[in-house]
């Protein structure tokens, strides 16, 4: 990129400002198009003879503008042009809770491609282990057998033969329920949206463990909840806490993992479970139990789950193919009591009709066969090899005064370091360094920093994740050491 | 059903609870199980030497006790059992807006098998019309290219494919948009829950014509919107109306459904349009427009759509495939300017992350190959055929005093009756006479009373047609010369 800078008469604009302005005007004139890549801070900043740290403010203040856009490890690309020319014209007004979720959005950082980095920041289980060929097989059979019928709208409840299956695999685990108590929905994502407004609307207040699944953060900033946090210890949710919180009046529901937790990969005991219970039901609270992982332990024992505990009906359980099988199907299913099932039908018939039959009635199919316990089987072997790899590498690579969980299943583990790092400010060197992880400031409601980080054994193989926790542990051991960051990316 | 009656002593329990106390010692006993239907109240009275009234008062007792269910000419049928017998030990409080959707949802009228009785009352397209076939062997094809990739979480913007074609099918129509303008969602009545929440919260008004599309009025009770209707009038929307309510403050969007109405079946013109976008503009406030028919004309020109009018960036317009193809995909789009749809994206995300790809991918795949385009030549030609059957046999069988519209395309049509008649009245003996329709009290926002109903020719084929319409000519001339109800069904 060649830029034309003026210098040295003390009138002209800032250097920055002069780079920036340059960029916008390619873009404006069609040079520059939606995607292209903007040259590397340290190439350009080496070709205008410049220092980086200026190139650096002139891409800040072209992604504040939305004409840039920057991923962690990828670089500076163009942003995609406005779809209308004419939306300049209308500037709508947006409610302030839209906007207080667009806030929440923006500050989730933005991971670029893997190509180059370990991808230990996202909870994906690993495509290659998907049976996506049998599953394939299996839906185009069951649509070859009812023809159109399961193109027609489903009933809001989701497909009979599915709740069937699960109902059986539920009762299994001493969840006491039927195909009747059980709703399909899009993903436990929508679950939880759906669960959290039986009982809650804008204005009141929902408890959640802290650090929590990001995404209950955003549904609840969305919905116009406030965050009561109970904080996370070493044997789950602090129960005192929690018995304080859940006696408010206005605190109307709490939102739990105890398995495999989001983003801790902690399991409480039965005895914290009972409690947890013997708490919601002394203040009538109802508990969502979030079981999105349960299937997948890969050591120790099964601990029953809040729902199998229950004997009064408080607890809406809630399950997923989107981490045991593959999260496409979109496939979830809640698990409710009594008249709780006719509000849930309600408010997801409300919000978008009914889900769609063919993917439900493959995972049926699928699941009765015995295909997805023989995936589970296999995939749990290969968890249970990444995460032993992972918690070896950890034990060799890992300074002093760091700290980690060690996970009896699922795909995440919680790393804690020294109290002086915020591991946000990890994220660029780290990608730089080879290694995405997720920092835990986005686990916490308020967003507030955190010397705590995320690691998934999902995606990457042993080799890899020792590859990713060596890197990692680098980028760590240099920052305590107060080594200056070598080639920092601007995020 | 043998019940021994106690009568005559002065001391026993009223007939009516001796029936029904008898049922639910059946219920609880497992004698009786959930599904059983229960006899026919007049066989009942016949068997029990008892009268009509008595049986249905016992039916109407077990009803609202949650023990029975009655459907419109169906019968009355054992509920299904609560899934935990534990569950009266916790009655949940549900929020405030969730009591009130399940009002709403209550008072909907449930219709039975449309074994006995044509069916008019659903806009359901005729599954006998599905290419399924076709689209099992394209989404077969679509999974087998792609292996497990499309088995991986989506952008929550949808599948990139699906939004280059229907960009390119939108903008033929006129519309500015883009792939990038577009977010697919969970059909069109996602997108109407997330159109509207871009704009309102709880406690906020949202404008929608009266009547209009009744799950509209769904999803605005479940997320606390109020509601100001806007008439409708022959030409479409009262405009001035439009125009005193846009201009109060607490007003945040306008639904609106200016082809192919439901449940009118009218389309407004390029002046009306024009003239609701200047009034709109005017008070900055947007509009959602709603096109889940556009593709379904049978006839007359096609009016360029809001959207394609639209100048300013003002208008969201939705689409789905689920009237015109089928609505088994359930899938939608919205298409959206400038920061709408990063907005639109946020919602979507936190509400269930994204949609399921493979339905999207195959969709994609369908009509890029022109099988969309061959399907809707076909659906078009049986439409119109449906429709001129259904006009013909009103114009032959309705009395005086009624009215109804002449529609150029989509699935239904308004019929308005002489005053006197409430059409909800009317369901019963419609059932038994052997035709379903949709009486009008749903569209409109408080659930007031209707001289109107929708009738759809979305199912059944023109003779039946004609025999549906021959049954409720029948039923109303019967009710405008005040003769009694033959055999009155409890609803």
């Amino acid at each position: 990129m060649d830029i034309a800078l003026q210098r040295g008469t003390g009138r002209e604009r800032a250097v920055y400002r002069q780079i920036s302005d340059h960029i916008r005007l390619e873009v404006a004139g069609g040079r520059l198009e939606a995607g292209d890549r903007l040259p590397p801070i340290r190439n350009l900043a080496r070709d205008l003879g410049v220092n980086r740290d200026t190139v650096a403010l002139a891409y800040e203040e072209l992604v504040n503008a939305g004409i840039a856009v920057s991923t962690v490890g990828r670089g500076t690309f163009v942003a995609r042009a406005n779809a209308a020319p004419s939306a300049e014209d209308f500037h709508p007004v947006l409610s302030p809770l839209t906007e207080r979720l667009l806030s929440f959005e923006r500050a989730r950082p933005q991971f670029g491609s893997t190509a180059n980095a370990v991808p230990m920041h996202s909870i994906v289980p690993d495509q290659s282990l998907y049976p996506a060929d049998e599953f394939r097989r299996v839906l185009n059979r069951v649509l070859q057998q009812s023809g159109p019928e399961l193109l027609l709208y489903g009933s809001p409840q989701g497909h009979l033969g599915l709740r069937e299956t699960l109902a059986e695999r539920l009762q299994r685990e001493g969840i006491d329920t039927s195909a009747n108590g059980i709703l399909l929905c899009h993903g436990a994502s929508q679950g939880i949206s759906l669960g959290l407004r039986l009982f809650a609307q804008a204005g009141d207040t929902v408890a959640v463990e802290e650090p929590t699944y990001n995404n209950v953060l955003a549904a609840a900033h969305g919905l116009g909840f406030k965050i009561a946090p109970v904080p996370m210890r070493e044997a789950g949710l602090d129960l005192d806490a929690l018995d304080r919180i859940l006696a408010r009046p206005e605190v109307k529901v709490l939102y739990t993992i105890p398995t495999f937790h989001n983003p801790l990969g902690s399991t409480t005991s039965v005895d914290h479970r009972r409690r947890l219970l013997e708490i919601a039901a002394r203040h009538r609270k109802p508990v969502i139990e979030d079981g999105y992982e349960t299937d997948l332990r890969f050591s120790g024992r099964a601990v029953p789950s809040l729902a199998a505990l229950d004997r009064t009906g408080l607890v809406l359980h809630l399950f997923s193919f989107s981490k045991s099988l593959f999260p496409g199907a979109r496939v979830g299913a809640i698990t409710a009591h009594g008249r709780l099932i006719e509000a849930l039908l309600a408010l997801k018939q409300a919000t978008d009709l009914s889900d769609a039959l063919p993917l439900q009635a493959a995972l049926a199919e699928f699941a009765a066969s015995g295909a997805y316990d023989r995936h589970l089987g296999r995939v749990r072997r290969v968890l249970r090899e990444r995460c032993d790899a992972l918690l070896d590498a950890l034990a060799r690579e890992m300074p002093d005064g760091t700290h980690w969980t060690q996970p009896d299943g699922g795909l995440q583990l919680w790393v804690e370091l020294p109290e002086e790092i915020e591991t946000r400010d990890l994220l660029s060197d780290a990608a730089v360094a080879g290694v995405f992880f997720a920092p835990g400031f986005q686990f916490n409601h308020d967003g507030r920093s955190s010397n705590c980080l995320r690691l998934t054994f999902a995606m990457a193989e042993p080799e890899a994740l020792r590859a990713g926790v060596a890197a990692l542990a680098r980028v760590i051991v240099e920052r305590l050491e107060g080594k200056p960051r070598m080639d920092r990316v601007q995020i």
